[in-house]
């Protein structure tokens, strides 16, 4: 079995809403050194293969398709 | 300026909805290698202060008061 992270977050280009939200409210909190703030999503896939080649493939594919919207999102993954 | 990305996770012994839900819309596209699926919170957060241990400080403070909800989530956080 392998282990792998994925990592999405918006990108560069793209507003980020809840980021910003949490950046008010942290401001608003007195944690007035919190610059620019960028929320993603961190997911843990446990994989039921030990052919990381297929794997990183598979992950691809499921990045693409489901995981990440393209459009707005970059991903990245690692297997552990 | 220090730039932290956190990680928010759901605790090992809370039920994660999302990632059941991702895990059975992966197997209905034919992943079906697809075991367990948690998914969590990925935050970049600039600091605008070069005082790493201060930093770090506060970062956990962000985390207990706003960032996590330490009842059923873990946090865990880098100072790059």
């Amino acid at each position: 079995m392998l282990k792998a992270t994925v990592y999405v977050t918006i990108k560069e280009s793209v507003l980020d809403p809840q980021g910003n939200a949490v950046q008010g409210a942290l401001h608003s909190m007195g944690f007035q050194e919190v610059g620019k703030v960028r929320i993603g999503k961190y997911l843990e896939v446990n994989l039921d293969t030990d052919d990381r080649a297929e794997a990183e493939e598979r992950l691809k594919a499921m990045c693409e398709k489901l995981l990440a919207n393209t459009v707005v999102e970059d991903y990245r993954f690692e297997i552990a």
